[in-house]
């Protein structure tokens, strides 16, 4: 029923718009179940997002602001086990007005485990409200968007 | 922004179709932002539910079936801070052919800080395949059911 | 061989020396094994000491010094188990030049699960160097001390 | 005053008695101070003793035993930030009747972040009782010993 498969991701992972990070995971997040705890998902999808940001978002926006996360949705595929990594593949799906929606997709022992969705929101530092993509960052960022 | 106060919590929580369950929040709770992270949120959800599963759902089960998480999505509300208590409300939103879906709304410090659905499937311990609730449980359960 | 009873922990805590903090235990702090993951542990220690030091210790100190942990060391009494509660004992039992050791005990469901040492070095916030405890929080924090 | 250098470091891990175990830091694994909190070294020192006593100690041992920690105390020498990795260094230091103490050194960003001590005991399985570890089985591990 888990149709993703192998040459899925590595077309996936082709695509130079979507960032692949790395996480080793620790005995400490499996739980009761002897799988992964679905807490450590949202960690998963945290570093790829934290990951991404730092990478392709951050360094086109305007120093005095921020980001907040303001949704997340994980869609569970399988479960994944301790020993392994899970890689978490990142990419940009719309850009709102002071929003940006990322989706992912996170395989561990060459299976696809989750998918999920994030919408964060920029945010000015001193009003502590939502700041809109000013057009030079739209304009830079907006290459990096591809179809979920 | 936020428009679901205190009354309408006093309100939701009157009914007794929702649980709610109550989580002391940890220093480790919170990150590099100085609030709670938001995993931690996926935390309190999962305490929520498995509470409102032992109690309401599981008793109704047969003995060789369990549940696994097939998604979750949180809306993040407002911040959350150290120190301070979280109470989770649950309830039973929908009822599939072998799934379950609750909804939830976390308070912290008199603030709704989240909102979130979970979706569960029941499975069967032998064959590891999505088992279909029986005639005895959805009669049972249906009288839980309570909309958004 | 577990010799620390409730009559002993009602003592200890009925001594105003000693500060009590709860934690309620959640689902997600299960590992493999179907207890408590002794990481938990450490955060239910990080609990009562920064409880502790919130209101006993830095009421007394100046305002420009934080604290460090330098050294925690944990014995693992018995296993403790979700749905319950965790309840710390935390008190002060020795002052240094720069640093305090704090003594801690962990009781769950009526037994001790852990006793613990914990050892905070105070910091100047400028020199991020230690910072000797001046003479007039040395005397407020006197009568706070007891043996282990 | 951190004289433990990345000398010291390729000498320790030289040492074919020393296991190395690698973990990528998380965004997660920081805490309100912007360094990683506490209780993740509790993690990466389990992450550790988990890979040491499954490569080396438990193919030696009889299928119905297991282990349970009795004791950990770690020193912290410098903090540790994210984004990063940290690698534990792991050895047995001491065989007991029925106990194994372990050592741990962790680097990250080629610095010593901190020291730790560990105490598993062999249980029986079926009496979950402390089971005193065979001759085999010592034979086997006395040449892993390595002085702290």
């Amino acid at each position: 029923m888990n149709m993703f498969g192998m040459d899925d991701w590595q077309a996936l992972i082709a695509d130079e718009r979507v960032l692949v990070t790395r996480d080793i995971l620790r005995y400490n997040d499996m739980d009761d179940n002897g799988h992964l705890n679905n807490s450590v998902f949202t960690v998963l999808c945290e570093s790829g997002r934290v990951d991404y940001f730092r990478k392709r978002v951050t360094p086109h926006l305007p120093g005095n602001t921020f980001f907040v996360i303001a949704r997340i949705a994980i869609d569970f595929k399988a479960e994944a086990f301790y020993p392994g990594e899970a890689l978490t593949a990142t990419w940009l799906e719309h850009l709102g007005r002071s929003s940006l929606r990322v989706r992912q997709k996170i395989m561990s022992a060459d299976k696809l485990v989750a998918e999920a969705e994030g919408v964060c929101v920029v945010m000015d530092q001193t009003t502590r409200k939502p700041f809109p993509i000013p057009d030079a960052t739209r304009a830079a960022l907006e290459p990096l968007l591809r179809e979920g």
